[in-house]
């Protein structure tokens, strides 16, 4: 038999899990679907294939919907020119052929054209055959009759692998502990899961409350608990995926409870330890919260809503690559988060968001190198693009229209006309539409000569010399400053040098800008700091907020943390007692600056094709880890005493001592201090 | 309780209908979608309303999905603005309500939004309550916020009367003869029906082989007979609706049949008769097959494919006009029809089915004087007419372009570059563009002037004074004259009197342009006929055009007939031995020739407000009948001795013997010859 994997419409199979995913968060037992627009995949999907094969031969279709496949059409025309179509019309009846039966191909050439509807879900099709197969050689037709590679993935390679469901990895997981409280039972299963959660030991009489908790208080809180089922009837239950870290159970006796972790086998590529053991703590309990949020596509909040956020996933990109440097888990939540055209919204409703997704787009190109991605998406940048224009006031400015939503941050942001942190982003949106363009001979001028000129306006409209910052707003008088806009200017060069000079001095170095409190925010915050230098404030950071959320007990990252909290006040957002995630892939930026800015690694072409490594070793007694570069490995232990440095693939440069020092491949370069 | 219904995104109940229809089709056992663009429906939607109740209460919600109820979201702002997703995020858990729990509502004014996702059907809400109910003043608000109320329909007032089963009715059909064939037995139900058929006394060891046919020679032909169902291991089965006359069933030994035919109770509002009764007969048939064609659209086809083409239905609509009246079977049809956006294709692939569209939406708020409905289809009108720019050459003609399907008729058309007749329904479509336009108050200037121009051109380029006729082609030099740009030149005033009184004389009263052999053509050809008085020819052309299908044993229309033909051949199309359809809407014109021509009713203002009687006898010795107007009726008896006409509605004027009378509601007013 040929290898063969289903197909389908490119780019359909990542809005269709995207959308199962969106609709799946229950909250006080209601179901709560995504508030922002879903777009369905396309019904019916044409596939077509030119093949040749060496001998007489059959094949069988398979389909996930309704259809045929049509052996060699003809491309004669009818009376009227319509090819296509005229020739589905005339077909003689022996060449259309239903799934399930063997179709007979003689030695030769061939076209195939698979027709699939499919009103319910994605439809898909899949060939078994000794000489034929479905792969990616098939494609659709768009519009003007250019082909469009189908899309399939490795993981859907048999007639019972269908792509409606996707696959995952399972780990059965024991509680750690058990405990009487009241009336019930609670289970505690020592860190935050994602899973399904076996209820056994139970009579088919009893009427069993299971109430959910990231938090101890919150599985105890049977009144605020966000997540929640009742059950009788069974002497057994399976539930459905959910995600806790305590189990609390009301109304039968002596209840046992399992539960099969749920996740997405992906190897950790990255890794990093140091001689601090709390840093290591919280290394993994980053790595986990990636993980946990890691699976069809990059969800976060993985008890509450699941949802894909585009501000939040852009953040978890580049975790990413420093941890798995899994490039399908990023192209499936960018298709996912993009969704079609028409755009009648920005993603998620929120402005700064749909940038986001354009900026991820040209940093996984970055990352990754692959251009058929940019080709694919790049129409669906441009419409976004064009709504995004469609925001732009009289002076050009990108602001808030009808019922979009300016986030930024959960934080006290004066948005009173247009936002200086929108602008900052729109002008790096623009940029990276040039950019892509560029990559896909598309002509990406308009862009380029918007961005400029909006920069100098920004400049000139946001920036005040006398405070050596930009304000939030220019429209309020209110002249506030906040860190956000001024490391959007630092992270996407829309200051200059003296400009640069100032924002640190005035704004990041200055502790009377009140503090970032999302891990979130926090991620850019750490980012612009380790960039200017400062991989000190980084070192603190970690040291001190991130512990302060180990030494709480977290297993995971949180959404928000403030250190000013105390107790179950922690766990308390939009109005309700357990409102907040304890599990938020946001928040998991340790990940990335410690691999970039410690172990010290960074591309410095597409793809990693070269790179450089230039370790620091901080506060730190020593550090040793990993980096994925593109398909080889970065290792590095640095010491006082010493620096090794192995790199698994050619095109690295050590940075040491003011000298750069090429990384061969395989061989590990050591240097004693 | 107060009376509700089923609530959905408007327009999508007609596209999830459309969508159902078109998926239906099977041949040769194989199953055979569309194979033009499928647009599927808004997943999610969210339906709001303001509603005030006089006393405490209670509600229920039902949804078709998955979803809640919000009973008053605050519009406040949160940090940023967004209100209606902000409110969504910030419920308090007491404000969300799941379907089928009691919700409660104080005394006073409240705001309801109902939220239901659906990723496989149609989602929809309806509301269980004393005082509160889901109907027309439930809104969702389109990307401006603004509001667009929802859409229902009357059949669907109770929870289990879900939108997504279509509602029939049903009548037992029994066979009117049975005769056994070599091996098999044979039934014939005495007319073609639609439904499902039962198919008992037989054993379940039999292997069963049930052949349908709309012709007793296609159910004989096992080989190439269309529709078949292989059937075994029932004592008894109901086979999915299909469509047939003749039953010819194998492997059993005596089988009974009986089936329920499927239709929609539309009541007959118009009638003729005259003392020809054949002429009867033929009115009788084509009102048959229009009425097995008028489901939840206006399919066509019955047997074969039962898709919804744009052209065929225009050309139904008029026949609906004159016999139900029915305007939601023809706005369903619209809307199905079109779709949704981005326009990626013509409407069934084919340019002139584009325009067709677009008049029979003009033509529609002509007969029935829904403004409102083109409110809310003008901007698909808008896209659909864009993509239409997108096929105009250098010089402005409209052209195929890539996959695009030129039709015009089954006809040696001469489609070498711009073709004549698409010029012609091009403009007539910029013209109706330009109408609606200035119906809601929107700009159609620019249509106006594109029509203008247009007309010009095609005048200069396609019309030769030489010949007194438009040419198809002007760019083959073939100088070919055919009926169908000549007749579309007269029915959309393109040709000025002069040029048509040469189309008259050189091409419609001209034998040796080829004769129109399809009914749909013919419907349009007769249309102008009668247009220039020559009625004559439309009674002849029924009189043995029509006469010819009848003699051959027709129950209902064929979609072409050529009286050339004898045997079964005249079965054969599309390269299939019984591949013709026996049962096309698009032929039943009779219908609207005698109701408007010789019965003589036809609007003079919007949607019948004021309309005109002006019978014409012709060849008969009497003719009578009924034509509807608005809500009311005109009825007309006619003959060498005496007319009378009685209007059951305002507006009427009859005109006669050179003067115009007018007709008072309810009398009859008579006139001795």
């Amino acid at each position: 038999m040929k290898k063969s994997y289903w197909i389908y419409n490119r780019g359909d199979y990542e809005i269709y899990h995207t959308n199962l995913v969106n609709s799946r968060r229950q909250e006080f037992g209601v179901d709560y679907p995504v508030v922002w627009r879903v777009y369905p995949v396309e019904p019916k999907v044409d596939f077509h294939a030119d093949i040749t094969v060496e001998k007489d031969t059959t094949f069988t279709l398979h389909l996930n919907g309704t259809g045929y496949v049509f052996v060699d059409f003809e491309e004669k025309e009818f009376s009227d020119g319509a090819m296509l179509d005229v020739a589905a019309l005339e077909a003689p009846l022996s060449r259309r052929y239903r799934p399930g039966v063997p179709v007979p191909l003689t030695k030769g050439e061939h076209h195939l054209r698979i027709c699939c509807l499919n009103l319910e879900s994605l439809p898909a099709a899949y060939i078994e055959g000794e000489l034929v197969a479905t792969d990616g050689s098939f494609y659709t037709l768009d519009e003007k009759g250019e082909r469009i590679p189908v899309g399939y993935s490795e993981m859907h390679d048999s007639p019972e692998k269908r792509p409606t469901e996707f696959i995952f990895s399972y780990e059965r997981m024991l509680p750690v502990a058990k405990e009487k409280r009241g009336e019930g039972t609670l289970f505690d299963f020592g860190k935050e899961l994602y899973g399904y959660l076996y209820l056994k030991n139970v009579s088919e009489g009893d009427k069993i409350h299971v109430s959910y908790g990231e938090s101890r208080e919150e599985a105890l809180d049977i009144k605020h608990s966000i997540v929640w089922e009742d059950v009788e009837g069974q002497s057994e239950y399976k539930l459905r995926p959910r995600a806790f870290r305590y189990i609390y159970i009301l109304g039968t006796k002596a209840p046992r409870v399992e539960a099969d972790y749920e996740y997405l086998p992906l190897p950790y590529r990255g890794d990093f330890k140091c001689d601090d053991e709390s840093v290591n703590r919280i290394y993994e309990m980053c790595r986990y919260t990636l993980h946990i949020n890691t699976r069809e596509i990059l969800t976060e909040a993985i008890k509450r809503d699941r949802w894909l956020w585009g501000g939040d996933s852009y953040q978890a990109f580049r975790f990413n690559t420093y941890l798995f440097h899994d490039k399908d888990i990023v192209r499936r939540t960018l298709i996912g988060m993009r969704g079609k055209d028409p755009v009648t919204e920005h993603i998620n409703t929120i402005a700064d968001y749909s940038l986001y997704f354009i900026l991820g787009t040209l940093e996984y190109y970055e990352d990754y190198g692959d251009t058929d991605f940019i080709r694919f998406i790049y129409d669906r940048c441009h419409t976004l693009m064009e709504f995004c224009a469609s925001r732009e006031d009289g002076e050009g400015f990108f602001v808030k229209k009808y019922a979009d939503w300016i986030f930024v941050d959960w934080a006290d942001i004066d948005k009173d006309g247009p936002v200086c942190a929108e602008q900052m982003l729109y002008i790096a949106a623009l940029r990276a539409m040039a950019k892509m363009a560029a990559l896909i001979g598309r002509d990406g001028k308009e862009y380029e000569k918007k961005a400029e000129r909006l920069t100098a306006l920004v400049n000139e409209k946001f920036y005040r010399p006398a405070l050596g910052a930009y304000v939030s707003s220019f429209t309020s008088g209110k002249e506030q400053v906040t860190r956000h806009a001024n490391i959007f200017a630092i992270l996407y060069g829309i200051a200059d040098k003296a400009q640069t000079e100032a924002i640190i001095q005035n704004v990041l170095e200055n502790d009377r800008i009140p503090a970032i409190t999302t891990p979130f925010f926090g991620g850019f915050e750490l980012d612009a700091m380790a960039r200017i230098g400062r991989t000190d404030l980084v070192e603190h950071r970690i040291r001190t907020y991130y512990k302060g959320m180990l030494d709480l007990g977290a297993t995971t990252v949180w959404e928000e943390y403030n250190p000013a909290f105390s107790g179950a006040k922690h766990y308390e957002m939009y109005n309700n007692k357990y409102g907040k995630s304890l599990c938020h892939a946001w928040g998991a930026s340790p990940i990335y600056l410690l691999g970039r800015y410690f172990l010290g690694v960074r591309p410095t072409s597409t793809a990693y094709e070269t790179f450089e490594v230039k370790p620091c070793l901080g506060g730190f007694g020593f550090i040793e880890g990993t980096v994925p570069v593109g398909d080889g490995e970065v290792r590095i232990f640095l010491s006082k005493e010493r620096l090794t440095v192995t790199a698994t693939k050619e095109g690295g440069t050590l940075l040491h001592g003011g000298k750069a020092i090429p990384l061969p491949k395989n061989e590990t370069v050591e240097i004693k201090l």
